[in-house]
């Protein structure tokens, strides 16, 4: 048994379906860059205490924004144009960067996750070692069935790759679900959101790694699959650090109403305010 | 009925006709990052609560500025000079970039106009609801114009698209006729500048769309296409983030005036003057 490191893909696409892969990618490369903009600019909008937060939903979409980047110049170079349809060149289109960008950009969405609650120390740091080691299982054993060249292998990789991918949801909705309870009620309806954008846009994977289990073969297969990815990509990293982001300043909002509750010729500022308490403690 | 994602040029450009669009491209990507550069480095001059509108306002012109890079890549590799004249060669001139980034960018828009105003999240949210859906359903329709073979179809989907396009236009101008009435004699000019801004730059792209329509064909035709929406564009984006940095900073000084009457004896630098008032109220 060979494992072959790359994707095989279609020979032909018609036009309309190169075209929709090519400018999918176009726009996950615009839109990651672009929210890494807003994370960075945007991190002295919410209290010092979550900015960590903010600077990592920078990083992981940076880091996804240069994989679309290789992934879209690939594509551009595994088809030709021959008459009116796309014709596979002597490149292979090489999906391991999907894969590579997952292994690096997971684990930064669980602390992102969890960076998020503020959660003390002493709760935060065992729950990520479970998460990451699960995230690394979950890309690893899922890689190995992406590149097989039977169905009957992708699919028992892709159970297996399935149980840490239910334990990651597990653990994560389980923990939100308590943070939920302990909050503010505008912080509990966005909580509340990030736990159903988690579910719905990481369950955007399973279905698109099963497309060619369910019969859905060729060109319609590979189209499904990598605008199905470039959807849940889009959902997990821009999307979800925007939610990650309105919640730090919501509790950023908070936190200053309860310091100019107790300090009332004080400045309220973010951090200021903090530490101008810790100062003069 | 095919619909072909890639837009069809002429298979000839005079020199001037060819240089022509490639400059204004040129110029457009040097435009959309300067602006981002001033936006990103000029956030701080206003009030906290102004921030995110100038930071959109970077990250739309950023978003931009990465399209007509591929615009004007795309535009260089459709033809090639033969004698004295270009001919269109084997590659396709991409014009799916333009609405790829308008889906990203218009709503950003909307949400900058909006942001900039500073209504009440019971206002603002319903408004940008109606806004954002509209703007999809104005592109998309568009979309699917723009790429059609018979200019018969284009009319039809240019006149569905039509709608939407006049429904924000009415929303926006309603909504900013109610705001203009509200604010200091100095916002009202700049907000009044705004509407005519808005309502002229997003004028152009209907005409641009039209050429096509009124007889204008061939070479004249693309000419006239890409240097209105290269036009359109520039008002749109880097003249209108400018007008909504104007706007932030008059409410900023206005602000900062407020404080200062209230409390002579302050520092009355940027956020923190907003924040002491809203400690000693």
């Amino acid at each position: 048994m060979e494992y072959i490191t790359i994707a095989s893909v279609p020979t032909e696409l018609t036009a309309n379906q190169f075209s929709l892969v090519y400018n999918a990618f176009s726009l996950c490369i615009a839109a990651m860059f672009a929210a890494a903009l807003f994370f960075f600019n945007a991190k002295s909008q919410v209290g010092r205490k979550y900015q960590v937060a903010v600077i990592i939903s920078g990083v992981v979409v940076s880091i996804a924004g240069y994989h679309y980047f290789r992934i879209f110049n690939s594509w551009e170079a595994a088809y030709a144009l021959q008459g009116s349809t796309y014709l596979a060149t002597e490149e292979l289109f090489n999906d391991a960067y999907r894969y590579v960008d997952w292994l690096l950009t997971v684990p930064l969405l669980l602390i992102e996750a969890v960076a998020v609650l503020a959660l003390s120390k002493e709760v935060a740091r065992p729950l990520l070692i479970k998460l990451a080691t699960a995230a690394v299982l979950m890309i690893g054993t899922g890689y190995v069935g992406e590149v097989a060249d039977s169905i009957t292998t992708r699919a028992i990789w892709g159970a297996v790759s399935t149980l840490p991918f239910l334990y990651i949801l597990f653990i994560l909705w389980t923990e939100l679900s308590q943070a939920v309870e302990r909050q503010d009620r505008r912080v509990k309806t966005l909580l509340n959101g990030m736990r159903f954008l988690l579910l719905f846009s990481w369950g955007v994977y399973p279905i698109a790694y099963l497309l060619p289990e369910l019969g859905i073969a060729g060109a319609t297969a590979t189209v499904g699959v990598q605008v199905g990815y470039t959807i849940a990509d889009l959902l997990a990293k821009p999307v979800f650090g925007l939610l990650v982001f309105s919640i730090a300043r919501v509790k950023t909002q908070i936190d200053e109403a309860q310091v100019a509750d107790q300090r009332p010729v004080t400045d309220t500022n973010g951090n200021r305010a903090e530490d101008l308490v810790g100062s003069t403690r």
